[in-house]
């Protein structure tokens, strides 16, 4: 299942940056972008949605499949505007150069305003398999990623005087896993209600992970400069519960997400791709005390 | 009818802002958000929405009222990172602080994305209305954003070696003018193919008056810093017809947008909407010879 899916993602992904690149699109847009979406990282957030879907039945992967695009789209233009000289100033992303090293800053800023359209504009697409289903998956994706409780918001708690920390991870890491395990479930035509918990898990145990590579100084783990909370005077877990403290945490959000799953068909499936997942989670370094 | 659309615009665009600003927005964005938006220039866009769907009956205005409000969150937005560092580097927007002046470069970048979601958002939450319909607009609007045709195409070929001149215009005013008349139709359950030749228009007519402003350095007109074209080497109607060739093609393009009005219940009052719309268009100086 996770090579299907995997495959999937990509091919949606694939599918929405052909349509990006017809004409009369101005050509050097059109390769950042692309530079910007492949190659992938761990297309962690899609996969985790069609894995709910898949669970569910999936029985419109068009819905699903879109979905799994517009989540990865919305991930892709997030780290492009982050990476930029006003933020994180960061010169390489998944070990390349970032888009605004590579294409310079006002492309990047116009790449990322293109790919959060794409998302959209994919969700939009699916539409006749299903519109409602599609405006349900539209408002999920927008909340995840807008004011007042999304990932823009997440990123703007780093400009405030008095950073509320839970709002803050909530928003930035949190909103765009919730999405992706409840879209899972909309798209299957399921209740997402149920489906919240492992994605607020999982995205905690994403983030425990990140602050752990960045504080360890995992360069080859994270494919863009360490440290960066140091620098940035970010709040990072290592900082908080020591190294051990932040394994420990880890193990335990993998374990609590799992024991969330909802009774469906494909239960057991989704908590051995989700052990599987959360074993990748972890700095190589350590990854034999988290296995 | 003019009076009464541009009172629906201010309030359909402070309902969005309203969700944006709820806990737990970071309370700096929220503030950044509505400076984006309020006050604003003259609504152009979602007027022509409002109008075009008017006299096509508007028989689901919670339609009509989201797709103007995305219009013109979308053109807010454009209006924010247009203005930053790596672009025009603007301080001032419609007379006052631009966002980035105001706020900084990051909170200026977060507050388009963010901008950029509410639009999408708010079509998404008129779905119930007609999920078919918000579906359709939100691929409308999106087209007219993104790569590879709309506003966010436009200005990447500023960035390119080579400029084709005909796609920059069409891509960075036309399309959301012809989203405006086109999702106008939608809205009210017509046809969009014929509502696109005074969509395309009134965009280039609104093109060239951007032109003259700027050329003949009305910053009150613009309430932005004139001269910009020729700063940053763009193309400008007063320098390939002259002033007068600029008023005349001015002129000739409203002329054509009201002849192009499909039969429709409001028809008349549309044209009469248009050509009242084409005399602020112009700049202050120049508005009795065009008028």
């Amino acid at each position: 299942m996770a090579t299907e899916t995997g495959s999937r993602v990509e091919a949606a992904l694939d599918a929405v940056l052909r349509r990006a690149e017809t004409q009369p699109s101005p050509p050097t847009l059109a390769a950042a972008m692309r530079h910007a979406v492949f190659p992938g990282g761990g297309r962690v957030r899609p996969r985790l949605l069609l894995a709910v879907a898949g669970a569910c039945g999936d029985p419109r992967p068009a819905l699903s499949d879109a979905a799994a695009a517009a989540i990865e789209l919305l991930h892709c233009a997030s780290l492009v505007h982050d990476d930029m000289p006003c933020f994180d100033d960061a010169a390489t992303r998944r070990g390349r150069p970032s888009v605004h090293a590579a294409f310079g800053a006002p492309l990047a800023l116009l790449t990322g305003d293109a790919l959060i359209v794409a998302a959209f504009e994919t969700l939009a697409r699916a539409a006749p398999a299903d519109p409602q289903t599609a405006a349900a998956l539209s408002l999920i994706v927008a909340r995840a990623v807008g004011a007042p409780g999304g990932i823009v918001a997440g990123q703007a708690w780093e400009s405030e005087p008095q950073i509320d920390v839970a709002a803050y991870h909530r928003a930035k890491t949190g909103a765009l896993f919730v999405a992706a395990s409840t879209g899972g479930a909309v798209a299957a035509g399921r209740d997402p209600g149920p489906w919240r918990v492992i994605g607020e898990k999982l995205g905690e145990a994403y983030q425990v992970a990140d602050d752990l590579a960045d504080a360890l100084g995992c360069e080859a783990d994270l494919g863009k400069p360490a440290g960066q909370d140091a620098a940035h005077a970010r709040p990072n877990a290592v900082r908080s519960l020591g190294v051990g403290g932040a394994v420990a945490r880890l193990e335990g959000l993998v374990r609590e997400a799992v024991a969330s799953i909802p009774p469906c068909p494909g239960a057991g499936a989704l908590a051995d791709l989700v052990m599987l997942q959360a074993r990748r989670l972890a700095p190589k370094d350590l990854v034999r005390s988290v296995a």
